[in-house]
């Protein structure tokens, strides 16, 4: 039986891969800590749960493609009031996920044989999202030395040719935690305006930047309506992953005109978890701040503790919750089976191997990257575990 | 700047389309009877909003990307005692809504040219999966003189070529009702595996069936476990339909391991829906025949009067919860917006205009889908405007 030619091209997640390996260790009761995914133990504001609980329709009916109108003027009037940007109805459609939002991106942009441009190392599901439709990823190489920067206008025009249809960013980085400056962004922007191509900017970390000024979203710029595409979640805003609720935005009518296409076959998203995701929308910016001032913290450990382990390489991340680090081993994959099946302990750490974040053959084989979404303490013991490992895995 | 070509030959939803004009009408004071999509007003049982109730995780966390073991659990259990099938752990994944597993389906099967028989009319939303991934429908004509009964070994075998690689049907059939008779859905499966194709068979209306014996599953049939894909759901079984949460069921590894490439990419379902859809499996028997009895009713409501109304056509339908029915117009979409825009009255009805329903060209076009999802008392005030709608609309 023959399958589709682009889903044979795609991979399964190097962040979920090792899953069921995980599960096996800890029914045979290691204890792991996740550092392979951005599933943070940040409690969600205890609004999502009153949403639940006050929830009192008779039927659990379909809400409308587009998202509930709740839903909406929520994300609607954060925009207004936390960023100046006044967005009308249509520019708007509530996506499962930002994962919807990224996959309906790539579903209207690409036919087969054509290119996405995205920094490299990128977040590896960004590579299905474009398989998936028959495009590819042309990845823009960085440098942890250049602190992964990558908004210079002679290497992304250097990227551009007749198959290209957009560029994509996540912006603060994931895996890199780069954020772009005000002139870094302007510079996208203008290019993707000049070649007439969309630039999609991932945001869904946008309240996650930790040293000098917050970040300026891309919908903040005037001028470029037409060449921008937000990809946008509750996920990580409110350490509410499980709610599947993200949203697309865009001011270009025609491509939010196809994109209805495809959440019109989908139906609708998940009309409960809606409900609650607007409920999240009423949290006051101190919630954010204490976040924030915890993964800072976490970072801050997580950084000086890899820093501390002989023949890791890692730098400082200015946002998001994530860093790139390269390990003193040949293949972080067989590293991870290793972690999992071999190595002994009453405890073992998980982290996403660096190759799936490359388009580049051969590159990020012997780096990982981590996630800081556990607490202080758990980071210690997951670096006092790395340590150790690193130093059995190399002398074995 | 251009789209992709795939997402230019998609439409929007025919169901939906006229969502805005019908938003419209009712801001403007209007009652609408809704027959024009699968929404029904029947109550969810209680399970769900008592699951919800309970909810008590800090963190609404990622699930596992082939669903929560609960709910997998759950769905596993239902299959083994309701329908004698045992299905193993890596052959259930749980989507978002049974949509998501279509998309995935198409996706994982289809590439551009590919084409997946169809018995027509079909639900139009096939449409947009199948053309997303760059495929087409290659439709089998039924008629409702023969019941839109489609599984006839020549038939089918007609529209077989190199190009095919799956059949796709509903059963209980959307929009027809067609229920497969045992000897018809060994013609479908037998046909299937004899030509290396896959059996798609969309089961989410499984519950009900009207007349006669109640379904046999195609996965109640042995020795088809290579070819056959399984969609369903919780949206129409329990009411649920804001939920999405469905579930995509095979025995081929191969096909599975593709769809959990793009299960990875996109995470997971939605975590709370998965655990209140847990609980709505356990409701009991009594649940389902209440709810048949219902739709029965319905059903008989609404056949007896459209057959009364002159120049209106329609047969009685074996299952689901849909009929087609021929009008006295021109065309039912223009009919439509009169009825939105431009009907007098208080109150006004929505309908699926058949065309889309079509993939022959010229098809349909003074057909409609209607859906017996609202209660006698409405079905009966909705046939008391179409009636009176129809004389004006043709007296105009």
């Amino acid at each position: 039986m023959k399958f589709s030619s682009k889903i044979d091209r795609c991979q399964l997640s190097p962040i979920r891969k090792f899953a069921p390996y995980a599960r096996a260790a800890e029914k045979a009761g290691k204890k792991i800590y996740s550092l392979n995914i951005g599933n943070p133990d940040i409690a969600t504001p205890s609004a999502y749960k009153e949403a639940l609980r006050s929830y009192d329709a008779a039927t659990v009916g379909y809400g409308p493609s587009e998202g509930l109108e709740v839903y909406l003027n929520a994300v609607m009037s954060y925009y207004d009031v936390k960023l100046g940007v006044k967005l009308e109805k249509g520019e708007v459609i509530a996506t499962t996920g930002g994962s919807e939002a990224l996959c309906i991106a790539a579903n209207a942009l690409l036919d087969e044989g054509d290119e996405i441009i995205c920094p490299e190392p990128f977040y590896p599901n960004y590579s299905t999202f474009v398989t998936i439709p028959g495009g590819r990823i042309c990845p823009m190489p960085t440098t942890p030395e250049n602190g992964y920067r990558y908004a210079v206008r002679e290497h992304v025009e250097a990227c551009i040719n007749e198959h290209t249809k957009a560029i994509l960013v996540t912006n603060p980085g994931n895996p890199t935690g780069c954020v772009l400056t005000e002139e870094e962004m302007r510079i996208m922007l203008d290019v993707a305006k000049e070649h007439d191509l969309f630039l999609v900017c991932d945001e869904v970390y946008r309240e996650f930047v930790y040293d000098g000024s917050p970040l300026r979203s891309a919908l903040q710029y005037e001028g470029y309506d037409q060449n921008l595409i937000i990809v946008d979640s509750v996920s990580k805003r409110f350490s509410a992953c499980g709610a599947r609720v993200g949203v697309l935005i865009s001011k270009n009518m025609e491509f939010m005109h196809h994109a209805m296409k495809w959440c019109q076959a989908r139906l609708c998203p998940p009309t409960v978890d809606q409900i609650a995701a607007a409920a999240l929308y009423t949290v006051d910016e101190h919630y954010f701040e204490m976040v924030r001032e915890e993964y800072k913290r976490r970072r801050d450990t997580m950084v000086s503790r890899l820093q501390a382990i002989p023949g890791v390489q890692c730098k400082m991340p200015d946002g998001a919750f994530y860093l790139m680090a390269t390990l003193p081993v040949d293949d972080a994959d067989k590293f991870q089976m290793w972690l999992l099946t071999e190595f002994e302990g009453d405890a073992t750490v998980m982290f996403a191997s660096g190759e799936p974040f490359y388009a580049t053959p051969g590159k990020g084989k012997n780096e990982v990257r981590l996630a800081y979404v556990i607490n202080c303490d758990a980071i210690n013991g997951a670096m006092d575990v790395l340590e150790r490992a690193l130093r059995e895995y190399n002398n074995k």
